[in-house]
């Protein structure tokens, strides 16, 4: 680890067990499939086998009369649902269209679009009734791409979708397009004077770059089990990473008030942005609504591919001027990024973020939100960044060649600094770009010399802004000096611990001392999604502001029971409470007298950080390229992340280890293949090729530690932007390998082929 | 209702549908019966067919080597306790004690005393291992009332055990006995000076009083679920009044640490104080140590009632004095109550409670503990009150016939009232004993002609003092203006109602909009026992100040959203708040402004009340009691109660009316019948008769509303003091109706027929 600031802490940057991996590892936690309330029923859904067709009829009673049926559902059984948009998590949702992508309304948009549902007493069953379910569409030319959705005369989505001119990344303004579109935002982001820009360069690069529509692949495919009681109260239990997200959805789909709403999030296998929005819950609860029985349902592995929110596929041209020197002056991109079904795509993230690591005078981004006959897309890992970053880092490596300068040089030479404005205008805090450039050219990996025929190294920064969000805690004493500590944040990558840790450090104790708790939307204050990075940023700010709130209490209870003044009193960092002469008691020594004297404490805290700490990365690679068959092998990878201050190492180079594995799979193997009627071929882990353990090497982790200043212990969200340098650092390893520029991802063997052969 | 202060309350008083209905009412309520986690084994207790022997051995291998069998347990598997003492609810006990009481160590000390456990796949195979495992007892003969358990040469249960000169009811002195004894401690109480205020006496009453062993009869019997999980995370399902007391108990018998230890309380089919202790917990928890896998434990009706806590069988003397004008100037009382194998009987309470109704000078109490080879009484109900109160009353009847007078004109003359000392000299605060006196006086039942022949009319006072103990809530605003309320009570009688009125009164909000949930002990701070009458009070006034720390924090936003000072704002009764310049919001206005002002706020307290309120009952019975059989038929019965303030008026007179079928159950019908080795001959509930709804008229109720001072609403403790009367009044219409003084309960018809033939 590099430490920029050196500060002793006696938990933050140890690494226990965590408190939830025994029961991970024998098998015992409570995952979704284990959900199992009496009289439970099992649904299944009706799928649409077309990209785009209306729905004429939908006949039900075949199914309806099948021995063993309880209900069947479509569209027409939800309440109306009115047009109001809320920011779900990383991504902004208007609920219409949730619901309309729960079950498809007057047409289906995508194949494997759910149009009806049905439940059953046996899984069997609910299968066979999906056969009686009969549908008669009108099937209609799909635009499977943004070229041909955005083309004049192309098949239109949404015959009322009228293109917004956004003001931000979120807010629409008033100016629309006068004829529908299958576009269904603009936003423009812009700072300084780029064609001036250009005119100043000496040098220009520019390129068109494509990506592919990819998915996140966690494990544990989506489930949901609902049970609506009587009086209404209805209660889900279901694989999330936002509890109260779904909450939120659930109430505005069903008309219910929040409080009669209790998400009860279960372990989850995986999310990394996808198991945000909503898919069979609310159809699950209408169903245990209709039936008075709870109704379990979940995806099969092929349904997680068609149906659920992969990231989009995008096109991007972008173009970078630099004087000779190496200074650059101007950038420009255009970014056309699918949406899916429904508007909502990541464009806007990534025109944030794809010029992110550089000091660059003048900047213009357009970016452009596309509707396609495809699944909607939802929230990947940095949503966004990956794909046009992939632009601006090969540009940069091609602009090095054309300078004759080493590319981490001309990197650090433009690097962001503290004061530098992003692409929209705001001016950096404190950050660590820099220092992660230096951690990398000063890597044993950087330094060493690579060998081999076809064998090539490539570099890429990358920059994503983080979130911050709602968090909450609420934390008891017990008698015993241990602690009972309760989050709303689900556990993916070890947040307990993480959150226990932050505690700990705050109250001065042990770990082992901290009982860490996820519990229900019930049970805890309001709590973002686990996602965004900003778990162990924002709820671990609300853990320390609990252990804050609690040693508050503490003091005047201890100035109570030495009956000297409140201020007198001081809760140390050593977890002792001291008071005037010499008194003084540990806080497990307090805890035993709180009983007696007056009652065992608590504390609370709500937090809501508008000062998230923006992360980079630079990451190493060193490839090879077989010549003969076009695969590429990773030889050597390294991380190096600017992570402020990591809590748990270990959890830290995880999160690293995961976003570069994803990253690698997008530059390399994956993407969603669909037929030309818009049919999705490659629906299986056999056919959707991830990288595994055995594809490639250990990853190597270099964590710098430039501490958040709007942090109390300097963190920064870790988890997501080790996703975005690997597709650039890969293409351009391939390119100093061979020779050939990748623009179009995945580099599959056959692409590289057809590349190396100039086709 | 008579309510003797006009406050005007939107919530309180009202009777809204309880939360918690709709899922009881459809059976969808989780008791521990449906607790089912998967590979869960089922447990079962071999237990002692003698009510006193030595264990020479126990030979546990045949039944380990059945098939299906997974761990059989004995005293021997269990780490050693410590000796300590600890409150664990309405008792005190001795952890060391508690764990003998579950699994015997050296000898089984009553009919169905566990002396052994196993666990199998199947509860058949448990049942049929049972057989297999062979005990090899020393028969001892028993000593099964007070009367040959302290006589002299009586058989010592614990062959160490000194009597202890009790301080207080809880604390024992330095004193104790030269030699061991049954008679486990001995507490006096004494105000004034005994002997001058009998000399003072023109009248002097006295007789000799017995009360038979009686449960308290709930539906669900106990039951417990354990999986201790590899990592000695205890987690236990329990129908419980205490989840944070057998959390305490389990922490102290398996020596774990309290946040190992995670209780979650199930649905309760009632407690009465009987379901404070633990009995097969702490064998589940080992078992599923030894097994690796859950492990669920279900008590039989009959273990129910020859191997969990009934109240104390109980021997009292009494004597009061009185001048001729029916001023009471003297009384004196001599108790011993049973505690069964164990020390821990509820004499003292007996000792403080029986002359708390009136103000007498001189006064002495003493009480005895003894240990008898019976289960180990628990709290059941006002525990103790009845018992001495039976004597108290009975004499009070007696005296008035002796003075001629009416018997609640004696009452009224002598009646409590506030700065009045009682037994062990505290003075009473504001209370409702006079009050209730004259409501009952001034009753319809009261004034209405008695007619008939053998009929008869009884009135009997009854006190308790009531419980404070400690109590926390949290509370979270939604979005919508609904808010989420945790607490840790168990909901018994309604409490989950009871609790989000109070909130929703001190909030200004519609009851609607609460959802009160009870959480599992990680999950809320330190709450103490649903028992004792406190959790309407104690939790109703954490869930008060809960309400207040919310009120705050609201103001502080508000005051933040309009840019005023802090001070200018006020969140009115009307759950408005208001700033200057006519500025207002309502609190689901201002809910919709807190997620993008700084985030949803919640709020939390713990409260450990010191001033809890006394309450007061006064009965009044008509009975007809046939001469032919010596049946005592219920005519009419009229309960007034002081409640101080009723939150709920059904769920009051709920309370109420349950607590007099119990009394009558004492006065009439129940008690545990052993045969002369000490075996329990009645252990069903066709043996044991409790009265149903067909025994027994409506029993009307009389709310007296005199407010408890030390409450923000008033509340007092309304459960346990409707049990109190009964025994007196129904023994005292008998002897309206047919002349003669039942001193020995039941009043069952083979008992009354020997009274009037004068046996």
């Amino acid at each position: 680890m590099v430490a920029t600031e050196p500060t002793v802490y006696r938990v933050i940057g140890t690494r226990p067990v965590r408190p939830d991996g025994v029961d991970k590892v024998t098998g015992r936690a409570e995952y979704g499939a284990d959900v199992a309330p009496a009289g439970v029923l099992f649904g299944r859904v009706k799928r649409s086998p077309h990209a785009h067709a209306r729905i004429r009829r939908i006949d039900t009673s075949r199914a309806l009369a099948l021995d063993g049926v309880k209900a069947v559902v479509t569209h027409a059984d939800f309440p109306t649902v009115e047009d109001a948009v809320a920011d779900i998590g990383e991504t902004t949702s208007n609920f219409r269209w949730v619901l309309d992508n729960v079950l498809a309304s007057t047409k289906a948009l995508y194949y494997g679009h759910a149009v009806a549902a049905v439940c059953a007493t046996d899984l069997h069953i609910a299968e066979d009734a999906l056969e009686l379910i009969e549908v008669e569409y009108e099937v209609l030319p799909p635009a499977l791409n943004v070229h041909d959705a955005m083309a004049d005369g192309a098949p239109l989505l949404h015959e009322q979708l009228r293109t917004a001119e956004m003001l931000s990344r979120f807010v629409p303004g008033p100016d629309r397009s006068e004829h529908p579109s299958n576009v269904a935002s603009h936003l423009r982001l812009e700072r300084g004077n780029v064609d001036e820009g250009f005119a100043e360069a000496d040098v220009i690069v520019e390129g068109e770059f494509e990506t592919a529509m990819t998915h996140q692949g966690y494990i544990e495919p989506q489930n949901g089990t609902a049970f609506w009681n009587r009086d209404d109260d209805l209660t889900v239990w279901v694989s999330t990473q936002g509890p109260f997200s779904v909450r939120e959805q659930l109430s505005k789909i069903l008309r219910l008030p929040l409080s009669k709403v209790r998400v009860v999030p279960t372990e989850i296998g995986g999310g990394f942005g996808g198991k945000l929005p909503v898919y069979m819950e609310p159809v699950a609860a209408i169903m245990s609504r209709m039936t008075g029985r709870p109704v379990k349902m979940i995806m099969s592995r092929t349904e997680v591919f068609t149906s659920t929110g992969p990231t989009s596929a995008t096109y991007v041209r972008a173009k970078i001027g630099a004087k000779r020197d190496g200074t650059l002056v101007a950038a420009e991109a255009y970014l056309a990024y699918e949406a899916g079904a429904y508007p909502g795509s990541p464009a806007g993230a990534g025109a944030m973020c794809m010029f992110g690591s550089y000091d660059i005078p003048h900047q213009a981004v357009d970016a452009y939100d596309v509707v396609t006959n495809k699944p909607k897309v939802q929230a990947y890992r940095a949503p966004g960044s990956p794909q046009a970053t992939f632009a601006t880092e090969s540009l940069l490596d091609e602009l090095a060649e054309r300078l004759a300068m080493d590319g981490m040089e001309l990197r650090l030479k433009n690097v962001a600094r503290e004061g530098t404005r992003r692409t929209d205008g705001a001016p950096f805090g404190a950050i660590g770009a820099e220092e992660v450039m230096l951690a990398a050219r000063d890597s044993p990996h950087y330094r060493s010399e690579l060998a081999g025929e076809h064998t090539g190294r490539g570099v890429s920064m990358g920059f994503w802004f983080n979130a911050g969000l709602e968090s909450s805690a609420y934390a008891s004493t017990n008698g015993d000096g241990t602690v009972s500590l309760v989050v709303g944040s689900v556990d993916i990558g070890g947040q307990r611990a993480a959150l226990a840790m932050q505690f700990a450090e705050a109250m001065g104790l042990p770990y082992e001392a901290i009982k860490p708790q996820v519990v229900d939307t019930d049970s805890i204050g309001f709590t973002g999604v686990t996602g965004g990075s900003r778990t162990t940023f924002a709820t671990g700010w609300a853990v320390y502001e609990a252990a804050m709130d609690l040693r508050s209490r503490l003091e005047e209870r201890a100035a109570r029971i030495w009956s000297v003044d409140r201020d007198a009193v001081d809760y140390g960092a050593d977890g002792i409470v001291r008071g005037p002469d010499g008194k003084q008691l540990t806080f497990a020594a307090l805890c035993a007298r709180l009983a007696s004297t007056g009652g065992m404490l608590q504390g609370h805290a709500d937090v809501s950080p508008t000062t998230v700490g923006p992360a980079f990365g630079c990451h190493v690679v060193d490839v090879a390229v077989d010549p003969e068959t076009g695969k590429v092998e990773i030889l050597r990878y390294t991380a190096v992340q600017d992570v402020g201050r990591a809590i748990h190492p270990a959890y830290v180079e995880g999160q690293i280890q995961g976003g570069v594995a994803q990253g690698i799979g997008m530059a390399l193997n994956e993407g969603y293949v669909y037929d030309a009627d818009g049919r999705l071929v490659n629906a299986s882990f056999l056919d959707y090729r991830m990288p595994t353990a055995l594809d490639l090497p250990n990853l190597e982790c270099v964590l710098v530690e430039v501490p958040n200043p709007g942090h109390p212990y300097g963190v920064r969200g870790v988890g997501e932007v080790p996703i975005v340098p690997p597709l650039a650092a890969v293409a351009n390893a391939i390119h100093d390998a061979i020779g050939v520029r990748v623009r179009r991802l995945p580099a599959s063997p056959t692409e590289l082929l057809r590349e190396s052969l100039g086709e």
